[in-house]
C-alpha cells in the first residue's frame, strides 16, 4: 500500500471512550520513522487496551502496576536485571527463544539467556579452572561443538557461566565487588572440542527481594531453578546458540520457574571417585563430570532488527 | 467453580513451543492467594504473549524492550513519574479513566490524573494566590461543586495544580529544590463554591529528555498537551472527581498528546483588562478568569481492589 494514497479517515480525538482511544492511538502513530516499529506498536497497543478491558482494570490496580514496574525498573543494576527476570518467570523469555529458534531437527535446541550473563567474560585456555577459588566438588565440564550434520567446528567460542553450590552466581556475591567468577571464554580446538573446570552447581531459587518475588509469592510459585550451566556459543556462519544443560533427576525438573527446560537438554551429572580427573589432574577427593555434544545451526536470512530506528 | 473439583488435567512442563508456553504459565498460577490476581494474571499472560506471536517479536526488539522498560524505571523520580506518562501517551490511562468513570448524564466528565500531582500540597484558605512568586498573567479561577442534580456540596476538597506560563510545573524547576508552588488544597464554601488566583497556564510539552521521548519520537508524534489545569475534588460519598478544564482555542486541542481532552471541559480562558479581579484584588494589568460548575457522582458499590492481595 502506499502510504500517499492510504491516508485513513480523521478518527475522532476527543470525547474517547475506553473502546474508542485504540484507534485513536494507533492512528497517531501512523507516520512512524520505521514500518516495522509501527507494527509492533500498534500490536503492543492492542493488546495492551484489551487486557485492560477484559479485566475491567481498576484505578487501584493501575496504580498497583505503575508501582510495580517502577519498582522493578529500580531494582535493576549492573548486577540485577529484574525485568529479564520477570520476563523470564512470566514466560515471555521461552516464548521469544522458541520463536526465533523453534526446536527441530538435529540443532542444539536454545534456551532463555536468563538474567545472570555478563559482557567481557574472561578467556582462559583449554583446561583452565573458571570457579577461580569459589569452593565446591569440581566438575569437569567438556563438550564438541559441531554443525548440525556433525562436521567439527573449530574455533568457535563457547562463553559458560553459572552458580555456585549455594545457588549465587558472582554477581550476587558482595564480597567478590564485581570481580569475575564461574564464567569464562573458551575457544574450541581443531578438532572442535573443548573442556574446563569449575564446581558443581546447585539448584537455587532467582532473587525474591524484588518485585518479582512479591508477584511469585501472590501467584503461590516456587521461585527455583533445577541446577544447570549456560553456555552461548558463537561461530562464523551460524546461528548463535544459547542455552543450559541441565542436571538429570534434579527435583526442580518439571517445574522450573523460568519454563526453560527441554528434554534433549539434560544430561547426567556423573560422579567419579577416581582421584584423576579426565585431563589428568590430580584430585583430593571425588569430582563430577559432564559432556554435552553441541551443533550450531546454519544462519537464516537475517530480519532487520528495530533498534536502529527506534533508538534514532 | 469449586477450585477443589475443577483442577486442570496435567500439562507439559518441558519442551514449551511458543504456543504451549502460555497455557503453562498460566497453569502455574492457580494456586494464587487471590481470584483477582490469578484473572488479572491471566489475561496479563495470554495478551503479553500473544503481542509477541502477533509479531513475531525478535531478540534484539526483546532486548529493546527490557532495555526500554529498565529506562523507564530508572526515570522515575520523587519529582518525575516516566511509567505514569506511559500510560498516558499509549492512551492507557485514558481507558482506565473511562473503563472506571465513563461518560455518562450530568456528572463532569473525569480526565487523565498526570504524572506530576503531588501528596501533601498546601491547605490555602479562599482566595489565596497559589503562584507564590511564580511570574505571569494573573489567572482568576473559580468554580462550584454539586451532586448531579445540582445541589451544592460544602467542605467538599478541591485540589488544583498546573504548569507555569513557560509550561513547567513546581517539581521540574530546580530551583525550588522541591517546594510546591502552582498547587493548593481549597475547600468549598456553605455555598459549594471556591475561587483562588494563580497564572495563566501555557500549552506544553510532556518531558521528552526521557524513553518516553524516544518512543513519542520514533512514532514522528508531538508531545504537546493543550494548557489545562487540573483539579482531584473529593466529598464524602461521592466518587472522587480526577478532571482538567483545557484552554478553547489551544492549538493542540485536538491532538493532545496523551488523549485526554473532553469536549464538556473546555472552557473559555477569558481576558479582562480591568484592574480589578471579580473579589476586588487590585491588579497592575489585565488579568485571565476561568470557571467551572463540577457534579460529583454518588458512590457506587465498590469494587474489592486487588492490591492488598497482591502485597501480602
Amino acid at each position: 500500500m502506499n502510504p500517499s494514497t492510504s491516508k485513513p479517515k480523521a478518527l475522532a480525538t476527543r470525547n474517547l471512550s475506553a473502546q474508542a482511544v485504540t484507534a485513536a492511538v494507533i492512528e497517531r502513530m501512523q507516520s512512524s520513522r520505521s514500518a516495522r516499529f509501527k507494527e509492533v506498536m500498534a500490536s503492543l497497543v492492542s493488546h495492551l487496551h484489551a487486557f485492560a478491558r477484559d479485566v475491567h482494570l481498576s484505578e487501584d490496580e493501575w496504580a498497583l502496576a505503575i508501582d510495580f514496574l517502577t519498582r522493578t525498573g529500580q531494582n535493576c543494576s549492573d548486577s540485577r536485571q529484574e525485568f529479564i527476570l520477570l520476563s523470564d518467570t512470566l514466560g515471555l523469555s521461552t516464548l521469544v527463544t522458541q520463536l526465533n529458534h523453534p526446536s527441530q531437527g538435529q540443532e542444539t535446541e536454545q534456551t532463555v539467556l536468563g538474567p545472570f550473563h555478563r559482557e567481557h567474560s574472561p578467556h582462559f585456555p583449554s583446561g583452565a579452572d573458571i570457579a577461580q577459588g569459589i569452593e565446591g566438588k569440581p566438575l569437569y565440564i567438556s563438550g564438541t561443538v559441531s554443525d548440525a550434520k556433525g562436521h567439527r567446528l573449530a574455533g568457535a567460542r563457547v562463553d559458560i557461566w553459572h552458580a555456585d553450590p549455594s545457588g549465587a552466581y558472582d554477581v550476587q556475591m558482595q564480597s567478590l565487588e564485581g570481580a569475575m567468577r564461574l564464567r569464562g571464554v573458551f575457544h574450541t580446538d581443531p578438532q572442535g572440542a573443548f573442556h574446563c573446570w569449575s564446581v558443581k552447581p546447585t539448584a537455587y531459587p532467582v532473587p525474591t527481594d524484588g518485585p518479582v518475588g512479591t508477584m511469585l509469592k501472590a501467584s503461590r510459585r516456587h521461585a527455583m531453578r533445577p541446577a544447570h550451566v549456560h553456555f552461548m556459543i558463537e561461530a562464523k556462519g551460524y546461528d548463535r546458540l544459547i542455552t543450559h544443560v541441565f542436571e538429570q533427576g534434579d527435583r526442580y525438573i518439571d517445574s522450573d520457574a523460568v519454563f526453560g527446560v527441554r528434554d534433549a537438554l539434560i544430561i547426567p551429572f556423573t560422579a567419579h571417585r577416581n582421584k584423576t580427573g579426565p585431563d589428568g589432574r590430580v584430585l583430593k577427593g571425588s569430582h563430577y563430570r559432564i559432556h554435552y555434544d553441541f551443533h550450531l545451526r546454519k544462519i537464516a536470512v537475517q530480519k532487520k532488527p528495530m533498534s536502529k530506528d527506534a533508538k534514532r
